[in-house]
């Protein structure tokens, strides 16, 4: 099978970091590139003295984050910088050839207006809106095959949307009574020095944060209301708790009447992923633990429908950086490619 | 001032650790006797080194529970004992003349059919059921002053009361759309030697359990009721996150129409709660932390008005040892024996 | 009894917190005034909210470190700024008549000269250096009740001292071949943002750093030689572990010929010890453990002599915030004041 | 190339686990059995849901553990048994032409009688001490390929012997003068429903334990010993602290007359380890930490020559389920199997 040269720009942050390690690994994949202004000039094994046994890591610096120079290295490359520099970055490298793998929001929603509205600035390339793909395998598999410009999704939103989009499709639920309430390990906060993520501030400690209208909300609502054919507006509170890893959504619905049949929704989730490689539906008394996750490509989804209020309440389990960030973007990257989809992702 | 004889039956576990450790540093009690079964013969400070450099804590010996030797000793009896176990402990307390503060489950629900439905056992003392008052002090307060048997409130009922009360008695929200998220410490699930609380299995992990009939919606249940003036029913997801101690709950509400205004909300919390010592009503963008309140008998709340949605959302922290369970029962102590509520219960 | 007034300077970092927690729950001191740079005019609730429940901590304002204000309110000042810093701030303190208790560095070693070797900077008041005590209460009760200037001993030289000196003293092992491996929580390194101790840095790591000339050497050697009656040098080599709070310490000694005997051990450690109201000296099989002295003024210490090898092996565990730094200097404040030592330190 | 039937008996502790998740990847085996008394009849996905994405671990069914079927089976079994049960179980399987890998301490000491002593009962199988190989394939490579019966090493030997054999074989330090000062995560202690390893007891708490005479001493002594080609007694402190998996080991040592240079040091390691792949000798200011290593089949080494004491101090950071066990044991299968000696140990 053919090899991709793919580069990697903004490695040192977690998710950076994240898609090093993917990309060592996946044997359809040569990472050509890694760039830093930081750490220009070192090796991966200096900076990352955990990748130091792999073979590339001694021999692959970090260069300065140059679109020319990439361009003419790489086929596909990632993007993991922050919003707002990630589609400036973008345009250059999609002019000169390259498929863009972006893990920013920049190219996550369709509409620059409601960039604008939960981003605070003007959209930097809003021209590339229409042709961008939102990276979520499960969803948009056929439209990732063919794409230049891939916007894989963000971690919050991959956890709520797994678990909703199959139920909203079969009309299973009301889509005007979603509530999302969702759990993050600091390593979401990015590696940012600030006293609000310090070890001592972090540990013992639990806090919602960022509610009621948190960023992600914008993709969310985007996707869902897709899924449900007409506009929906969700709730949807994020917490920060002590874990390096992972994402835990519980999710609030009402069926819709008559009440749902716990057979219909065991269909609805059945016809939707029995076939994907990473979508774990849960069954008998177990339910999703983000240490079942951790370091992995998989989604855990649960579901209980309560007899007392009606309601139906959804659970998934994912790891922030692996299927809310760096793994899901390899998981795009192997629909490209061409490649079988679990490539380089069914490790730990 | 006059001094309390107490005693802590049941002080092995970590209910039972927190009593000894608020008793001793309490100015107007004495810890008359410890009990356990497991440690009989032994002093506190060789069960519990982390209070041997209390004077007390050398001479003080764990006995085995007996109530006619407890009776004779202390005035005041702190039951940190098992549902079911505790019931039949504190009958023969209370009928030789001792006051029962229980921090077991056992009175907390008025009605035995409810309890046997939640419990999945008979009740033990049913004719108790009448006289045992709910050890909330910021609700029962007077009924505590003069009550001989306390049934002190769970850890989740205590985080999602006190947020609900003051809005359900004003009419602010919808008493039939409320969704109580909680997320627990592990120390919640006692001291017991299961592999499910191990280290590692709680470490680097974050999942639901016991949804959706957990056993401390019968208290919950029935305290919303009598602040609603009607029966209601809400949904509890309880969550186990890698913290010692804490709980942060979070619960979404629906406000009545016509739409419920911040002055109004803030005027409900205010008159509820403006005099109490450990209700901390957070303003600003402040939101609850389970490390703002550890080790202390304080509550954190805030609320958030969503626009978007229409929702009221509120949260709380507390630690669930202290105004979860022991700290609260001192409290109640502390009114039972006239003393300034605050008394022994400032440090942290 | 009589009642101090106490001032804290620097009390943002975790030191000066915990010396606020620990002195708003004394009952005989009054906190006059606590001094931030940065949170001037807020109040000890608005930023510390874990101390909000205290009716001090609404009233009680963050103002300016300024010298000539604050010795006009307070009998004692506690400083906890950084070395160099605090030597500055003590000056005009101790002109104006107040006694200081320092918690830098500043004022332990008694040599300018060594001072500059190991904080790589002159002294910014070698004039005081001989009238400083060193304030650990169980070698210098005597000094500390009447100085004007203490300079409260750093945690990892608690944790070293305290186990080394009673056997230095009885001579009974070889100042020559003096060990000590230390552990301690994040809070060691104070509150700084630094990619260093972020949470994900953190979590799941341990490793040692500062080795083999840590700054804290200056202070532990100086009194072991003290303790030897001979100039020594030891090894020392900390760790930094994931826990907020806690040192522990192993130390490697070899006893003196001939073979010391378990009795003489024992003889020099209770002849020493058998009165201090914080030294825990453990029997039995007990082993020190950080959690059993989080939160108190306790050292925890215990001792193995190795037949095999011949080698005596001293562990220690105390709370690096307290009997480390703030509980410590507390203890110093009783000593001061005329007030049973373990005034204010009793709770946990 | 070949692949090789692969069994792991004793798969639902941590180490099977981790043996499980090395062997699911492994590009040259076949798990073909798993077994626990325990799960017998069970997926592999449903013990451990963590690996449920992985396509074999739906239809690998835990089996009883029996030797004669395995031998029909599997070419190589993995034992990850309790030691006593290991060796017992070793020999039908060698009998019927299996290799045996055990990660017990059932083969690791060439003398009953040192067994005995260590582990204080009869060695179940003398007869088949003569002809295990200890299993540390920077030291054994040669042995091992050829091995039927290879014993895999402990976690905290690892981490000791691979620092400290280039130097005692180079005569550089003094085999009389070494201590050992161990950390391990609490995976180190087993998945066993204890007490002392629930989360709220491990969690902020660090403790020695097990000294001075830990089982794990006859196997690092023997090695030792074998290095320095003279019987040889060393100081080893174990203590457990908060992290799921790592080993961090600070070995103190004397240098041999006159006194050793950093290039001497420096040129034994090179020597010893300049083609090892999973040895990392640490340069500049990098010390090893157990992040650097989780999940990886790589140890960290450094040194430091202390100029005050003459010391030279040697620390290393393993993964102890990883090369402490599992990983180690599968780098053993490789040698076994003629495959390069990275193969499936890459990824982290």
């Amino acid at each position: 099978m053919k090899t991709i040269q793919a580069a990697v720009v903004g490695a040192s942050g977690y998710s950076g970091e994240e898609l090093v390690r993917l990309l060592l690994s996946h044997p359809q994949v040569e990472l050509c590139a890694v760039t830093s202004r930081q750490y220009a000039g070192q090796t991966l094994a200096q900076i990352f003295p955990k990748f130091a046994h792999h073979p590339r890591a001694k021999t692959l610096h970090f260069s300065e984050p140059k679109a020319e120079l990439l361009s003419r290295q790489a086929q596909v490359v990632f993007l993991a910088l922050p919003h707002g520099v990630a589609a400036e970055f973008a345009v250059p490298l999609l002019q000169q050839g390259c498929q863009v793998i972006d893990l920013s929001a920049d190219f996550r929603v369709k509409s620059a207006g409601v960039y604008k509205e939960f981003y605070a600035h003007d959209h930097p390339a809003p021209e590339l809106l229409a042709q961008a793909v939102y990276g979520l395998p499960e969803l948009y598999r056929a439209e990732i095959k063919t794409a230049s410009l891939i916007a894989s999704p963000g971690c919050y939103p991959t956890s709520i949307l797994l678990p909703l989009i199959p139920l909203l499709r079969a009309r299973l639920i009301d889509p005007a009574e979603i509530i999302a309430d969702s759990l993050s390990g600091v390593s979401g906060a990015g590696r940012k020095a600030e006293l609000d993520y310090l070890f001592v501030e972090c540990n013992e400690s639990v806090r919602p944060y960022g509610l009621p209208k948190h960023r992600h909300l914008s993709e969310i609502e985007q996707e869902l209301s897709a899924a449900a054919g007409e506009r929906l507006t969700i709730q949807f509170t994020p917490h920060l708790i002590p874990i390096n890893r992972g994402i835990l959504s519980t999710i609030y619905t009402v069926p819709t009447a008559p009440p749902v049949s716990p057979a219909a929704v065991e269909e609805a989730y059945r016809a939707a992923y029995q076939d994907e490689p990473f979508v774990r539906l849960l069954t008998g008394k177990a339910l999703p633990d983000t240490k079942n996750v951790a370091g992995t490509n998989a989604i855990e989804i649960a579901w209980r429908l309560d007899p007392r209020t009606g309601r139906l309440i959804l659970m998934s389990a994912i790891d922030n950086l692996v299927k809310g960030a760096s793994g899901q973007a390899v998981q795009s990257l192997n629909i490209l490619g061409g490649f079988p989809e679990t490539t380089g992702l069914l490790g730990s």
